[in-house]
């Protein structure tokens, strides 16, 4: 139920006679990484070519434009914009043509050093007809011009400062590329003998692949003819999105080796060991806090249930019709179950709390459906600093655990209870090395500097 | 998980400012129930108008198109089609002039004697421009000409057979009838003083309308500037549709004074009562199997959990692209989560079994996600005979149970074992009298005559 | 240059393997008599299928929409709407199922008594999905319910009132029908041994066909597998359209045996007969004055000049742009050549004058373009009496010459001279017997009775 | 009727309130420069934005889409592609950013040196995104990187070798450039004190503006908030298209000071004059050949009348369907009117013969309508040399007259006779220095340097 939004899903194949086929199914799969474009490049060996337009995956693509992308090579991207970005040409992947050849580039993450970059291509001539990071990396790849596209990627990895997952196709190689610190998710599968880049592990599932391994931070994997090689290209302190695991990935994938499903069922197991409290009923804010609430219910005892129904068919075209004195809100997607709720005290599951409008809606609609208690439990800690790499929040999005205590929020909130999850707490149930996540939402605690302009112009916004 | 098929789902209201905005809202929450083609026919007293198309509502209307429905009075329709006429001019709402005006009509259901019907019609010089029931149901009201539409209706359903919830919108009136044995449901609710008509209370909510009661089985109420009136038109025994309660109906609804989530989750503890099994977790086939897992959980004990994925995005103009030798079924839909299954002995809840085929998939997933043992369970009895009143199963269904043994099931399927419920369970778990529904499904005892050509028409198909 | 407007062009084909693709190409080479909407009926044999919606021939139907219309035999019909009924719903050819089968219709005219037939059929029982004539005339063949339908279609013309010229295809047989009067034009020609049926010769051309000859007013002509038969099935005084020659049909048509385009050139040459005058250039407004104006120069001996060229781009989707203090009028379409008309004394020559606004604006452009005297003829008499029979002109039409003197209609348009063609010159250049023409128009001398509330719902719009 | 294809029209408007709706005019006044693309980009001083997309004006723009486009600065254009390149990503304005801002850049034209270029600035690091000319000039003016734009244009002027009539918008600047050959057109209007460029004369007037005077070989024009600026940035021998007199620009449009319809006249006198022939009649192969046949007419007193019926409707996205044994050639656009051929003696003008097919059909058309001799004039000398300048053939185009003398080609065409106009007669007509167009399709004698593999891919091609 969270109003964050991350920017993308990557995917690529390298030698498959279905590549366009698979690459769609693959996009199909990491859909929920963004709704707003999707495009699929691919390349018979000889010349590269790419479709893209705005629309879900299942609207940019039909028979027709599928059959008509040959080729056994082939990455694509899904894309949910920023800001005022959402055009055609702001649609990946990216294609260009420079001293090497062609090149097509999907892009998840964001760079902290983009416009300074931009400033200094700009400066050396260079042109840009997007507004987009990933039209920064191409270009920068083209001004270093080496002899290889690898070549020129190890020297680019040294300029780039942020977060990218990086899936590139030439014409005769598949490029998978994960940031020094490994902030976004890039993993490695085969199938058919072929291998196969995706975002996340759901991608490979989906289409019948077989889970390799994560591409490495700071890691170039070139896939040719000739196999896969790798190159560690640069090493940093590793600082993977904490928020993978709280709410972007699917429950389904394993990231960097651990299973989002059952991380996320920790989160509930480990808020009800941070606090105990005696309820009716656990029930999740769906889709984002079922895994949790099974969690909950299954370390505190307390009974799990469905108390909201969550309505499928909202899409991007959806309108809501301005209608005066009449604030639809949330009662468009969720809408609660009396017979579940009524007469109980409720525990309720959701993965954080941005502004705080959307949960006292859920609040006081628990409450008009008959909860007689309504302790809300989020499973991370509060919400406090904005992401310069790649994670989005509305439109003039107010954080309120910026400047609100919980106990602000809580009242705020119209809660009976509020708990966060313990940042230590948290980092615990992932089972990996605690240091070696980025927490900066919750901590501001960058594991990058971030330049200033960039933190005004974010803070600006907010 | 059913590839069961309802056609319809219907909703009205009069004399309210944001008429067409409140039937769009309304559709969209009953989305469920057709996503082949949405109308919103309107009237402002004067006038009647129509825009109706192929899609589903958020595809079919835009701002600029709902702004253009101007009127206080509407009534709205989503489609789920029969084969073969998904065309633009058998969506409804139905609009057609006739001695005493305009009428518009949405219907939810299927006539058993509308060949016959239409023959008649065709020889007293009607013609027809669609295949639908609801256009045979239109020429008979114009056939029998009364002064009011109203009484023209009850001459009609003296010569109707099947099942009917209409809701009728003429230039001053609206008006709601339910087939005298209350086959498909219809609700009345109130918002802001206007009356509003709807297939499920899920819509009533959506809008924020207070559910008034269900429309009684025989009646037609006529809202008019002048208020409601009722009359009972018909009487006979009532035989509701279980696979409401089953299947079609929205959890968050109540039928027929009965919330279907708690239904559900009653047929899930029925299950477990009579047929105890000591197993490690129970999982649903989402989406309609989670209420009945967690009533089976919450009865049996067993611990509860989601086992598989469900890919949200999947929509009516998803392409599965041509592959060889590749059958992605069921992986586009449903992953399962290896770590819930590994080891593990699963009870797994559906709702029916129809051809066997997806259940096969999905236990073989299972097993393949580590299972140790897979016992299915299914909320209603074997499903043996066809249905003529308004539900359908895709070209040339082959009902599994019609021939086969519950164990020559379980074989096909590859289950350690499988249950049903007992037909007498699933009545006992609605809490209404039992011997109030249509178990034609399960019994081919149908509630009407069947009409021998209807009869072999439809097994013809399967 | 006129903006009166007729409302259809129909086609049809019987037995012929390209049927759908020929009757496209014969719907494209009578584009010019409706661009609001286009579609195809075609039958296998067996069943009859259509498709149609609005937008031009090459709009409506692309490479498979075409190749999906499998059938030998095929009507089609473009569509010119009147106000208001620019619907889908209204697109031809209607297709209905009745007591016989199914009927598609295609329908050039307009009945003057549609609204007394409309009555008579709702008192009946009948019902009405679109506002069409058409469906009068279909309800009416389905009322009357004859064995055949070439019986029905006799019984049917003894009602109907009016202008039709009608191509009607059945499962088995394609029917084309003149009505006594022989208002709307229709003829019939033969390609590669099958028959076809065209409102305008240019459609037979097109495709290649060979002219039989014209449909005979009140004639039936029926086209099976055993050939074709005719039957007159209603005699009555002719009345002939002179507006055809006058404006609507395409010059290198041939109605009723007369070349359109030399009739044309004739009216030019009558008008210089009936009024001498000494001019440096004759220039036609384009397309419609063309022909006139070579017969002008032909008889007068005046130099013939091309003073306006024509944007050819205008098409129904083309917006004009709201602009604040600005009058685009005629300067989007025509734009005058100084150099052909500076310093010239010029005739001028269109075929009607409607409302006198655009004449005013064409004087005015000839005049800035430096035109010494302006002229301006006429090739019929002045416009005074609205058409009950299926010509139609803009919304809140004025004509100009019902209340003005021709002298008061020269002041008004600005020009040095204006001259009408006389009616008795008009008549005698066409070639056929004088008496056989609906003059109405000029005269007020209605051939058929029209209803007085027919005359008053014309005269309100007027 | 040629076969021959430009490739662009430009336009561009600067500080008027109504900056969108009068480029959108401007651009459909055009629209006979290319149908393959439209687009207008638009700056309101501060941001620089852009609509484009595949379709005629009047398909890529609607109301909503042009209200959207706010600013009163705006440049449009319209495409007509070459092979294979008919992508959105092709279509123009191209907006770019660089290091001194946004630039929108419109052409008209080709270049010759546009490879040699591009690899160039490759080898600089450069990025293309597009298979496009006009993206080497923007990517050039920004290697050059001055300080103003048209510093840097007259610095990217000395190294552009072919045509381009550019018009290019900044955040504040409106510039209009024209090669140093003048080849293609431009011209300079105003209206209600605001500056507007056009490549023709007829878009000044369709928008009402007036022409101020040609832009000039080498010139750059600077318009502003300081008003119009000039510079002439480069000098070379004046070497216009001739083609576009002969076919390319509209009738009502003046190039360099000459009304085209008059050359196009005077070509027709001039033909006359050269080839004295007894004839019945002169008629014009619509609609390039009519200002010139008009000629003919009044120098030779040779009967003018129209011989054929151009069907106005043909769109690019008319289809033209597959069907066996039937040759629809030109049949769909061309219908003769045998009553005005029968038993004549005809002379046809036509403006040039490509491959000779279209000419042969028709003739043979004329036949058949009944013409006793064919005289086939053609307005301007054997086309023998491909063009490098922006003007292209159709696939695989064999020009007719390279390797066959005017006999074998008369011969081919089945003509009874058939003469070229001289090239010094053609030129004589125009009323310019003879020395000041470029000829090279007729005589091979590039102004330019075209380099060797240019002509040899141009070649290969045909």
């Amino acid at each position: 139920m969270s109003s964050i939004r991350e920017e993308c899903g990557v995917f690529g194949i390298f030698g498959h006679k279905d590549s366009a086929n698979l690459t769609y199914l693959g996009l199909y799969a990491l859909q929920h990484r963004g709704q707003e474009s999707a495009g699929i490049a691919i390349s018979d060996g000889e010349d590269l070519s790419v479709f893209k337009d705005l629309g879900m995956v299942n609207q940019v693509f039909d028979v027709e434009t599928l059959c008509a992308l040959k080729g056994e090579n082939s990455i694509g991207h899904v894309r949910y914009s920023t800001t005022g970005s959402s055009t055609v040409a702001n649609a990946q992947p990216l294609v260009i043509s420079y001293s090497k050849g062609k090149l097509a580039l999907s892009h998840n993450g964001n760079l902290v050093n983009a416009d300074e970059l931009r400033k200094q291509l700009e400066s050396g001539g260079s042109t840009f007809q997007t507004t987009t990071d990933s039209e920064v990396i191409a270009n920068l790849i083209a001004k270093l011009g080496k002899d290889s596209v690898e070549d020129a990627l190890a020297g680019c990895m040294r300029r780039l400062k942020g977060a990218y997952a990086l899936v590139i196709l030439t014409e005769d190689k598949l490029i998978g590329v994960r940031d020094p610190h490994g902030i976004r998710p890039l993993c490695l599968g085969s199938l058919d003998g072929s291998y196969v880049l995706a975002s996340e592990t759901c991608a490979l599932d989906t289409i019948g692949a077989t889970f390799v391994r994560d591409v490495r931070p700071g890691e170039i994997v070139i896939i040719s003819r000739k196999g896969l090689e790798s190159k560690i290209a640069l090493q940093a302190k590793r600082a993977s999105c904490i928020f993978e695991f709280i709410y972007f990935a699917r429950p389904d994938s394993r990231i960097d080796g651990k299973s989002v499903h059952m991380v996320r069922s920790e989160f509930g197991r480990q808020l009800s060991r941070e606090n105990k409290i005696k309820a009716d009923i656990v029930i999740p804010i769906p889709d984002s806090g079922i895994s949790s609430a099974i969690g909950y219910y299954l370390e505190s005892g307390t009974e799990y249930g469905e108390g909201f129904m969550k309505n499928r068919y909202v899409g991007r075209t959806f309108i809501q019709p301005r209608q005066k004195d009449r604030d639809l809100g949330i009662s468009l997607k969720l809408n609660p179950i009396r017979e579940v709720l009524e007469g109980k005290s409720v525990v309720c599951i959701d993965d954080s709390i941005v502004r705080g409008n959307t949960m006292k809606k859920i609040v006081s609609k628990l409450r008009k459906a008959g909860a007689k208690e309504v302790h809300v439990r989020i499973t991370s800690p509060p919400y406090t600093h904005p992401c310069f790499y790649g994670i989005d929040t509305p439109d003039g999005t107010k954080l309120i655990a910026k400047d609100s205590s919980i106990e602000e929020i809580r009242e705020k909130i119209g809660a009976d209870s509020l708990e966060y999850l313990s940042l230590e707490g948290m980092l615990k149930c992932i089972g990996l090395p605690t240091d070696g996540f980025c927490t900066a939402c919750f901590t501001g605690e960058y594991p990058l500097n971030i330049p200033e302009q960039t933190r005004i112009d974010k803070y600006l916004l907010e």
